[in-house]
């Protein structure tokens, strides 16, 4: 089966995670939007049928359409070896990776405290305030979570990479871009984390895609932004 | 099997989601952080253990520790009639409960837009902003979503009541009890909404529950926070 994933054309963003997963997986998929006539296709599709998403990404596979990034993971999961087929392993996964989608909202707020609908410009003073909060307090937490929960283990669950290692390379390649001197300093707190970075750098297929023109770059549109004044 | 239940005793916050599934299908389960010495037995958990959540609320499920509203109402769903069986179904039930989960952290940061660990008081120039563009762009785009897919049914996905159904009359209900005035005006946009919120109140498991002094009621520690500046 061929899969459609469809999210916005230029940005990672939130799509980024089940590219990453698509890409370890080898699996046949069109990244609908950056082909001619894709946006039209992916508006459609917000607009129709008897279960649209409330927002990009979703992916087609077959006559489904699934939205939400941890529900896509979760269905993509098991059947391409990027999580275990026990409904506990799973559902473990599962919670891992919702606990990351929670994190991706808080990196987002940094630069738009006030508001999605906002312009970063127009929400600076705040997005300061956020930003050291989010440094102070809520990195350590997140971050150190997983730190912990890494153990001497090659991945998150063992020997095998799962859905929540790709995901957390990209929390880690996010933040370097975003903060990149914040986060040289955080660095030396989670070297398991770092560590796990680099492994998954170095997957075949990941190593492939991340010189591929398929992976966008980092941008000031996506969820990770690099703004000088709040990297201080 | 007799559930364990594990969030903070004085607020309904996340864990509502949770106890109205496990009120609704009649279950058996402790809400232990409220029992005596409840909440030395949930911070150990937090402590302990190959598989600790990140935050409460969890589920404890016989040996299985369940950690993020989304996937313990994943995990009860299918198990309580609260879900359909089918794959495509549960997918289609969880990601709108993901999109909820969504909606729940926007609600949250109006009074919190700074950071969660500062207090209202010191963010409320900042909240009010906020709540603001909550207002005039997110709660017509959220609500206007779940308005669109109830079509003329009783329930969102038919005539069976779900774990969604369930969590959309929380989110009606803390938006009156937050927002009175806004909410009282904005209703008339989502009338099949209030008509869900009303059938679920009037669920005979449900109705009983709101009357218990199980049921916490609304303050300002939760997700849902009566300020009158920012209701004007």
């Amino acid at each position: 089966m061929r899969y459609e994933l469809y999210y916005w054309p230029s940005i990672q963003g939130r799509g980024e995670y089940v590219r990453l997963a698509l890409e370890e997986a080898g699996a046949d998929y069109r990244d609908v939007a950056r082909e001619g006539g894709g946006m039209a296709a992916m508006n459609q599709l917000l607009e129709s049928g008897d279960t649209p998403p409330f927002a990009p990404p979703f992916l087609k596979a077959g006559s489904l359409v699934i939205g939400q990034v941890a529900n896509i993971l979760l269905y993509l999961g098991p059947r391409h070896g990027l999580a275990p087929k026990s409904e506990a392993g799973r559902l473990w996964l599962h919670q891992l990776q919702l606990t990351i989608a929670d994190l991706v909202v808080e990196i987002h707020d940094t630069h738009h405290p006030l508001g999605v609908t906002l312009y970063y410009e127009d929400q600076r003073t705040a997005a300061k305030k956020r930003t050291e909060e989010f440094w102070t307090e809520r990195v350590p937490k997140f971050l150190g979570y997983f730190e912990k929960l890494l153990g001497d283990g090659n991945y998150l669950s063992g020997r095998r990479v799962s859905y929540v290692d790709l995901s957390l390379f990209q929390i880690v390649d996010g933040l370097r871009y975003a903060f990149p001197q914040r986060m040289k300093r955080f660095e030396r707190k989670v070297p398991r984390l770092v560590a796990l970075h680099d492994r998954v750098a170095a997957r075949p297929n990941i190593a492939a895609y991340l010189a591929s023109p398929r992976r966008i770059a980092f941008n000031e549109d996506g969820i990770f932004r690099h703004y000088k004044a709040l990297d201080r």
